[in-house]
C-alpha cells in the first residue's frame, strides 16, 4: 500500500513507493564529498583532462555547423553515417553487425536503463555481480525486481560455480549482466574460456545476456577476447559508450540487440528522452570518420598504460603486506583488497582530510567489501599518483599496525 | 503472468509485460510516412530552420571550449551559471525561484518520465487531456498506470466540470498533467480564471499538478498569464525545454519541483542518463547570459507570428464551411476540426501523395478526433503555407461534396 509522504519538507501530494524509498546513492555522496580543492582523486572514474580532446572535437562541431547548418540544430533520427561508423568500430573488435542494428543511445546509463525496461517485470530477478557499478542496481534492482549476486576473486576472476547455481535458482532470472572487460570496479576482464562458460550457462539458462562494455577499446595490453555479442548474438544486448572513448560530456552511446527488437527499443527510448543529439551524433560521426579517434584513442592507451603502470609499482611499494589487487590490461580502474583489520569506508574521512580519496568497496557491495577499494589510474597526474598511493599506504600501515 | 515471444523474430528470452505489448507509436510512424522529399509538412513539431541559430551556438560551443577547456567535456554536475541564467528565465515568466532548486533535465520528455517516476505506482491514476502529446501517455500511462481523460473544446477550451469529477473520482488520481500555454496538439491556453480554478481543483483534490510547458517563451501576442509553478508552488512540477526555445537538438531542459525533492530527482534522472552533458550545460549558459537568447527568441516570434497569421487567413479562405480551428497565440501549432463525413487518419495517405502532411487527431486521441487535425505553422516557409493549405482545402471539400 502507498501511504502520503509526511515531514517537515514533505509534498503535499503522494509519492510513488519507488520515490518514497529513494536516497542519493553512496558512490554519488563520496564523489561529492571527496571533490575538494586540490585533493589527489583515485575515486571518480574521471578521463585524463589532459587526453580530452578539446581542440579535435571543437574542429568536428565547427565543421558540423558549417557543413550541416541547420540540421545539425533540428530533430533528428539516429544518424547513418554514425551508424556505420560504429558497425566499422566493432568490425575492429571481431563483431559482424549490420549498421542499422546499431541503436544510439543517450550513454551506457541509458543502455542499461533501456534494457532493464525491455527484460524485467515486477518480481523478476536479474543475476550480476556482487561488486557492481551502483548504475546496474538502479537499471535491474528497482524495488520490485530481485537481483542475485555472483561473485568474483582478485586474482582468480568470476565464480562460474556461482553464476551456474544463480542461472539454475528458481524463479529463473530474466537476465545476466556482465562487464567482460576491465570491469567495474574490479578492473578485471573475462578470458576465452571464461566467455564460453557465460555464454553456455546463459543459454542452458535462456536468459538474456546483458554486456555492459564501456571500456573494451581502452586496452593497453595483451589480447582482446571477442565479445559476448559475437559469440551470443542471439541473446545479448550489448551497450558501448563514447564517454571513455571521447568525452563523458558527449552524452552518446549505442546498443546492439538481437533483430526484431528495434521498434520496441525506440518506444522505450523516446519515452526517456525522445532521441539522442543530432548535433552530437553529427559531430561524433566526423571524430570516428575524420581519423580523431583513432589518433585520440592511441593517446589515450599510452596514457593509461604509463599511470596504471607507476600505481602498480607504488601500491607494491607502499601497500601493506597480505593486500591484493587487481592488474588490469586495459579501462580505468584497480580494485585492492587489504588484510583483515582495514574498514575502508571507515578510513575514508580521515584519508580525505590528509588529501587522498577512493571509493570504498561497501559502495559498489551494499554491506560487503569492507577492506576493498576501488583505485581509478586514469584521472591523477603521474607525480599525485605516487604521492597519493605512498600517504595512503602510510595510512594503512598505521591502521593495521595499531 | 509473463510468456516468453515467440513468433519468426522472437528472442530465445523472455521480454517485459511492457516490452511486450509495445508498438511504434502512430505519431511516429505517422511523421516517418510524412517525411518525403518535397513534401509540405505540417505534421512534426520542428522549429523553422531557417531561425536555428547556427552561427551565434557555433560562437558559444567556440568560447565554451576555449574558456573551458577540458571540464568542459568532462563529466560535471548541474552548472550553476546556467541554472542561474534559467531562474532569471522564470522570474521573466512571474516566477520566484532559488537557480539551486532549477533541476537540469535532458528536455521535456525526460521531465515528464522523471515526474512519472516520481509520483506513479502500478495501479495510480493520473488525469491527462484527452487529446495529448503521445509521450504524456508514455510517461503516465504505463501498462500499468490508469488515465483518466478531460476534454477540451476548440472554442470554449477546458472542460473545468469534467476536470472537477475526473479529479473526485475513486480512486484519488495521483497527478493531473497540464499544458497550459499554446497546448500540444490544442494550441490554446488557459487564461487567468482557469488557471486559477484548475489549482484550486487540484488543491482539493491532493494532487501534483505537472505543468509542462515547452512553448510559453514562444507568445507572439497577447498577454502571459502566471505559470502554475508560481500559483501553487508547493504542488508544481514545472517541465521547461530548450529545444523550442534554441535547438532541438541540445537535448536540454529543466524541471523545477517543491523543496525537498532534488536528491530523489537525481536518483531518478542518474538512473536513466547519469547526467546531462557538461558542454550543453556550459554552451547555453553562455548563450543565455550573452542576449543571444533574446535576440533568437524576437526572431523566432516574429517569424512564427507571421506564419500563423498566413495559415489563420488560408484556412479562412480554403477550409469548408463547418470547420472550425484555434486561434493561438504562441507555440507551433493549430487545431482544426472539419465538418462530419470527414476521416483525417483515412485522408492522410491520398494527402500525402499529393504533396501535404499533417497529423490526424487520432495520433493524440487514440481512438477519438476523427475529425480533427494537428497542424504546425512553425515549419514550414509562408508560401508553401499558403499552397499546402490550398491543397488540403480542396481534398477535404471533394471528400464533403462527394
Amino acid at each position: 500500500m502507498t501511504s502520503t509522504a509526511r515531514g517537515d519538507d514533505a509534498p503535499p501530494f503522494t509519492l510513488s513507493q519507488e520515490a518514497q524509498i529513494l536516497k542519493r546513492s553512496m558512490m554519488r555522496e563520496l564523489i561529492a564529498v571527496t571533490a575538494r580543492p586540490g585533493i589527489i582523486s583515485f575515486a571518480g572514474g574521471l578521463p585524463a583532462p589532459e587526453c580530452l580532446p578539446v581542440r579535435a572535437w571543437g574542429d568536428c562541431m565547427a565543421e558540423t555547423l558549417a557543413e550541416d547548418g541547420p540540421l545539425a540544430l533540428q530533430y533528428g533520427p539516429p544518424y547513418p553515417p554514425l551508424q556505420t561508423a560504429i558497425a566499422r568500430l566493432m568490425a575492429g573488435r571481431g563483431v559482424t553487425v549490420d549498421p542499422e542494428q546499431v541503436f544510439i543511445t543517450s550513454g551506457c546509463q541509458q543502455g542499461l536503463h533501456i534494457a532493464g525496461r525491455l527484460l524485467m517485470d515486477a518480481g523478476s530477478v536479474a543475476v550480476i555481480d556482487e561488486a557492481v557499478f551502483p548504475g546496474v542496481r538502479q537499471a535491474f534492482g528497482g524495488p520490485a525486481h530481485l537481483l542475485r549476486t555472483v561473485s568474483s576473486d582478485v586474482d582468480r576472476g568470476l565464480d562460474l560455480a556461482e553464476l551456474e547455481a544463480a542461472l539454475r535458482q528458481e524463479p529463473r532470472p530474466r537476465a545476466l549482466v556482465v562487464v567482460p572487460d576491465f570491469h567495474n570496479p574490479l578492473g578485471r576482464s573475462l578470458d576465452d574460456a571464461d566467455r564460453d562458460q557465460v555464454v553456455a550457462l546463459a543459454r542452458e539458462a535462456g536468459v538474456a545476456l546483458v554486456e555492459d562494455d564501456p571500456y573494451s577499446l581502452l586496452r593497453f595490453e595483451g589480447q582482446a577476447p571477442l565479445p559476448l555479442l559475437q559469440r551470443a548474438p542471439e541473446r545479448t544486448i550489448y551497450l558501448g559508450s563514447f564517454s571513455k572513448l571521447v568525452a563523458p560530456a558527449l552524452r552518446a552511446g549505442w546498443l546492439i540487440a538481437p533483430p526484431g527488437l528495434t521498434d520496441k527499443l525506440r518506444v522505450i527510448k523516446e519515452s526517456v528522452d525522445l532521441e539522442t543529439s543530432a548535433f552530437i551524433q553529427r559531430g561524433l560521426a566526423r571524430f570516428l570518420d575524420g581519423g580523431y579517434l583513432d589518433d585520440h584513442l592511441a593517446l589515450v592507451r599510452r596514457t593509461y598504460q604509463a599511470r596504471c603502470a607507476l600505481m602498480q609499482e607504488a601500491l607494491t611499494a607502499h601497500f601493506p603486506a597480505g593486500s591484493r589487487w587487481t592488474r588490469p590490461e586495459g579501462g580505468m580502474f584497480i580494485w585492492a583488497e587489504l588484510p583483515e583489520g582495514v574498514d575502508t569506508l571507515a578510513l575514508l574521512p580521515a584519508m580525505v582530510d590528509q588529501g587522498v580519496a577512493y571509493i570504498p568497496g561497501a559502495a559498489f557491495t551494499p554491506g560487503g567489501a569492507a577492506r576493498a577499494m576501488r583505485l581509478n589510474f586514469s584521472n591523477a597526474a603521474p607525480d599525485r599518483i605516487v604521492e597519493g598511493i605512498a600517504l595512503l599506504g602510510e595510512a594503512l600501515g598505521r591502521v593495521l599496525g595499531g
